[in-house]
């Protein structure tokens, strides 16, 4: 069994550099225009738990890549999942008002800042890893870039998105549900392990395929275990065993396989990611117990 | 002077290697997520004038550079065009329900489908830049990217967008109102131009120096030219010397010089953009011939 203090540690310390790095990249609250940087450190800097970044790190880890390297595409990982949350907070979207206890970007800073913010934050992404970097090879940021940009667009993340918008009031089957989260949110979570992979000089490409297939399975098992979260959650706090009404027309695991079922496909998704790190020993032992803790979170 | 019909056929070169090259790159409507997949094609292929592509071939031509190697660049920056327009037009922005004789986006697809399209063609725009392409090196990718990155994020266009979002009903000076363009729209022209000799291998640094300055003026008679438009447009057609209603609260080179200042503006600035190409001869030509189109433009 992995250690779980050790996790403690590492995510800590992803922490404490993720932010300092995020920091230093956002433009300041008192760079005009001040309102838009304000909006944007808002939103990126409002206590995450910072998985994507710890992803990439711990990937970066298993490839024996020092953490200095791995920094630009911590930040900008954090940096496009910021963006997403901005844009699918909007009344347009998912309509939320409040994210991690604080009001969301558009209540506090008016719908216009808030689709700006996301638009440059995601502008910033790029920008992190297009900018002379002398801890990483122009071919290295290329293909960072190109993962990156491949994983948030539309065949990816924002596509993902789309199939959501679309699929409320309508069945789905587990295929499409699996469809549409491997995109949403899978997409980007197995980017920020491929980008860990990818610091890595030389890359080698047969860690690479099996960074890849774990990611995918993370991506998915993260997924699955939120679905398990809303169920097990409102059966706690609200003592009725689905989750919140609003969510009754949205597809999910727990509402397709049922509770028990949503369990067991859980468990299957995390065997097979731990399958795909077969062969890469002790130094793959992060993103192991990272893929522990994603499948036994609380919140 | 330049001859008029020799730019012609250089813009009608561009529009169809451009359109081509768009339309090649943007996934098919039949690829799922197909309503976003049509929103992003309906707001790109919407016949506009592609003036920044124009920028990156004739910017490129300055500095020796065979067309195809441009294709890339043209495509990301009229790409980040198409998505900020798609942004602009929405009901927290700008509110427009018509662009180019057609709906906007959000009218046509949804507000949802309208900020994802937006979304995911800002990606697509690095994606192009950061894919694999045999004709420019690593280094150039970077550095046209960067650029990009820049002149479309919170201190470029997004930026822009936020000032004059923030600028309705208040008065600004000269020096504001130029400060806001010059992000707006001015950031993303003197981008193309960039692109165009970033181009080039190897770069020659003084000749970008130039084309930035070039750019930069050039970004700024656009945007005179349009207020100038504006004014004189609504004269023509509604026999009164301002603008629309709507626009009175927004400041403009008119409001703020009157439609002589503005005039005499125009042609300063013109006459500076000239200047930077100074020493580059001939085949700087269609840049000299853009300039004037821009100052010369009737729509």
């Amino acid at each position: 069994m992995p250690n779980p203090e050790s996790l403690d540690t590492m995510i800590s310390l992803c922490r404490h550099r993720i932010e300092a790095a995020l920091d230093q990249i956002l433009p300041a609250a008192a760079t005009p225009p001040e309102t838009l940087h304000e909006a944007m450190r808002y939103s990126t800097l409002a206590g995450g738990k910072y998985v994507r970044p710890l992803l990439v790190y711990c990937a970066g880890q298993a490839c024996d890549v020092p953490m200095a390297r791995l920094d630009a595409a911590a930040c900008a990982v954090e940096l496009i999942h910021a963006y997403s949350l901005i844009h699918d907070d909007l009344p347009a979207m998912d309509d939320d008002a409040l994210r991690r206890g604080r009001p969301t970007c558009h209540i506090a800073y008016g719908e216009a800042m808030a689709i700006l913010a996301g638009d440059a934050l995601q502008a910033l992404a790029f920008h992190v890893l297009a900018h002379e970097n002398d801890s990483l090879t122009p071919h290295q940021r290329l293909r960072m870039m190109d993962t990156l940009a491949y994983a948030s667009g539309s065949l990816g993340m924002a596509g993902g998105q789309a199939i959501d918008m679309q699929s409320i009031g309508r069945t789905l089957d587990v295929d499409e549900l699996e469809n549409m989260h491997t995109r949403k949110t899978g997409a980007l979570i197995q980017a920020s392990i491929l980008l860990g992979g990818l610091a890595a000089d030389p890359v080698d490409e047969q860690v690479l395929q099996q960074l890849g297939g774990f990611g995918r399975c993370i991506g998915l098992a993260f997924q699955i275990r939120d679905d398990i979260l809303d169920v097990e959650s409102a059966t706690e706090t609200l003592g009725k065993p689905q989750g919140s009404d609003e969510d009754m027309n949205k597809p999910t695991y727990t509402s397709l396989l049922g509770l028990e079922g949503a369990h067991e496909k859980l468990r299957e998704v995390h065997d097979k990611a731990l399958h795909y790190l077969d062969g890469m020993g002790p130094k793959a032992d992060y993103l192991r117990q990272v893929a522990e803790y994603i499948v036994g979170r609380k919140y």
